[in-house]
């Protein structure tokens, strides 16, 4: 029987096979699970990835690790619906991650600097509280501070990002069912300016609360857990593997792993948000150390969740990023690939490399180190002009650069040596990468807007 | 009747639906047209397109111009297929335009520098040979010269990409059906070192030869095609709608349309490459007018195959570039869209903007100059230093910098008016953008090698 005639003849599938691309996929989707809504969302967010950064860990993991990154090797398998994304603010073609996060959250484009509110007083209903009404399970587990603006555009409203105590105490009266990351002076009664003690309010709720990488072992099944595992921002991968003091933190895995532990097997299924957010801070910085690491840190939480999706069957995965920051890449020349290699040699991020630098170093004193931390040899102009930075002679300015320490310069001292480059110390307005795999992900389009993907979780989940 | 017993009682779809979803891309396609091969091959190379120059391209379009591109146009039409690839050469994680294209014509990745030879010598064949060989006709059209590395790598066997007048002479003994670009040294015995005619052969070998747009206008069907349109590469886009000596040369979509128009309706088909590789220059200068028209240059290109090939209907199209160039993107900060949008003032590219400037230049000169062109008002002190360029205290060096001029100190400036960076002056080794259209789409993987697409244009056309 003729091919064509014989489908042609099905009253079903005329129907099917007319229609785009995209709406096949929603057919393949239909056809291996008919009628299937996600269950569960895990949302994953690498904060501020340029495609540079996915690029870049992607070619480190191949030529160092020996294995292809597991976001791409969703790719590679064929696993995932892919789109481009345009992430554009209401203000600016270049956004931040609180309108980023909102665009997500809350549907509506808003202001930089807001979380989910109109220029009017609008507010738009954050989508974790729209699922926690429907009865799922919600959570937020982050690398940066629970309250910080990713987390917080899924949960809250507030006309300032920065209203980091608030969104604090905002959590508590939403019960989110897990909540993980840095920020003990939003939570701590000692580091707050009001006093308050909301470790005790969150309690007195009936959360548990975690601190530290042991108190994740030891999860009591059922309770709702605010996890705050640093004052700040939790440490950037590479300095965890190698400084004695941060090696007590959970890795963005960890916190995954156990978050879907907890929310796993509510029967009305659950939510949850994993942000990698230093990846974003790296970027700021020109730290490519940090940058790396920090996103092969959120590509094992990407294994860690496609294996509980694999096995549930039941979860829709969106793996994406807010917006691009500094465009970093590897730059053509003679021993590009080398150089790009030995940053294989790096055991410690710039940030903590520049902290350790004091100012009565000599040159000799900071050529070792630089060259304990990077097998970076510096020559004598360029050690003076480092220890420059800490006499008080020259300073850099930079968002979350609160020391003034010399990140740019530095960074166009490694580019020498590993060919990486930057193109500013800020977000960038390239359009993005984003990844679906699950039930719903045959509704990603190939170009959308950030917004869309608040819907598309929405009728993901047919609410 | 139950839908998916009804799926799973077809002996047909019960294969079918339990492959992969690139799979079932080829099942929607071999359905729609069954067995259709891809007779004609159009393949479209943006070099040195990075995914901000798409981005910014796009962002220019909807801003400035009322409408998306027309590449990003097939994505939210749901027209492609799409994949991010891996660009890398033999030698390096960042390749040269050289490697690129051999790695696309000859199948087999290759050092920097080279076209389709090994290490030891051993010549891969070039695509387009192949093609000839099978009876199709076979051309390249761009802007840069016709015996650059893109078109030759599709073409020729070389030890070295800048061996052009040997490439000039190599095309005509393989009869190619259409060249078309700039490049009248390496043709015009008076500029020929060996001061051999090659127009002359050229039209031995029955030729017609094409000088200027009236030619093109002009073009006598059947007849194999030479058009030559300036020495070197062909003006940027911007200039050629600003500058008067500019006005005559062709733009990439009028010769695209010629050659399409004189390679259709040949019994076996035909293939044609189509490269906007002044896009590749101008990220080279961190020339952002120069880029975003030329980018735009070529997704009127795009149109014009799209076109084509939507009624032709047996054509693929691929639409990619050979790598990522300079990273540029839109930096976030205050005005960020009101400055990228005054880029829509700018008239001129730098590189005409700079050389327009003489070393007798006062402030005051310099100064108008810089507004007449950009509508960008220099301080004093900026003009100054402008001018220190031209009367020989400053220079600055670069690929295709002839006369040293201040391409990057330049940009530097103009940034803070634009909020556009740039990683560097050269190419990058992120992954980049492929999008397929037409009989053989089917066949794009969501995540390839550069030289998947050599195979990939053999299989669509059963070769």
């Amino acid at each position: 029987m003729d091919r064509r005639k014989f489908l042609k003849g099905s009253a079903l599938l005329s129907g099917a096979f007319t229609l785009s691309p995209a709406s096949l996929w929603s057919t393949r989707k239909q056809i291996e699970s008919p009628g299937k809504n996600a269950k569960n969302i895990i949302f994953m967010i690498s904060d501020g990835m340029s495609l540079g950064t996915l690029t870049m860990a992607d070619t480190y993991s191949r030529n160092i690790l020996g294995k292809g990154s597991n976001w791409l090797n969703l790719y590679r398998e064929k696993k995932v619906t892919r789109a481009l994304m345009d992430t554009a603010s209401a203000s600016s073609v270049v956004t931040d991650s609180a309108a980023a996060s909102s665009a997500f959250g809350g549907g509506v484009r808003v202001q930089n600097g807001v979380l989910n509110m109109g220029t009017n007083g609008e507010r738009h209903l954050p989508v974790w509280q729209k699922f926690k009404k429907a009865g799922k399970k919600a959570g937020c587990v982050t690398t940066v501070t629970i309250t910080h603006a990713t987390p917080a555009g899924f949960c809250v409203n507030s006309a300032r990002r920065n209203a980091e105590p608030e969104i604090a105490e905002m959590y508590a009266d939403l019960e989110l069912d897990v909540l993980m990351g840095g920020g003990d002076e939003f939570f701590n009664f000692r580091k707050r300016e009001d006093k308050k003690d909301l470790y005790a309010s969150y309690t007195g709720k009936g959360y548990q609360i975690l601190k530290n990488s042991n108190d994740l072992k030891n999860i009591m099944p059922g309770k709702k857990i605010l996890g705050v595992f640093n004052t700040g921002a939790l440490p950037y991968s590479i300095d965890r593997m190698h400084v004695k003091e941060f090696k007590d933190t959970p890795t963005l895995a960890d916190m995954t792993r156990a978050a879907i532990n907890q929310l796993k097997g509510h029967q009305k299924g659950f939510v949850l948000q994993v942000e990698g957010g230093k990846v974003d801070w790296a970027a700021h910085a020109n730290d490519v150390a940090a940058l790396i690491h920090d996103q092969l840190a959120f590509d094992e939480a990407v294994k860690a969740v496609i294996d509980f999706a694999e096995e549930d069957g039941n979860t829709l995965v969106i793996i994406t990023t807010d917006h691009g920051n500094a465009n970093p890449g590897t730059i053509y020349g003679n021993n590009a690939t080398e150089h790009f290699n030995s940053i294989s040699n790096y055991k410690y991020t710039n940030e903590y490399l520049l902290n350790a630098i004091h100012k009565d170093y000599s040159v000799k004193d900071i050529t070792d180190w630089i060259y304990e931390g990077n097998k970076i040899r510096l020559n004598d102009d360029e050690a003076r002009h480092l220890l420059s930075f800490y006499n008080g002679l020259e300073k850099e300015e930079g968002l979350y650069n609160y020391k003034k320490l010399p990140f740019k310069w530095y960074s166009e001292i490694q580019k020498k040596h590993n060919s990486v480059g930057w193109i500013s110390m800020d977000h960038s307005g390239d359009y993005v990468e984003v990844a679906a795999y699950g039930p719903g992900s045959e509704l990603l389009q190939p170009f959308i807007k950030n917004t869309d993907l608040h819907f598309l979780m929405l009728k993901a989940a047919q609410l």
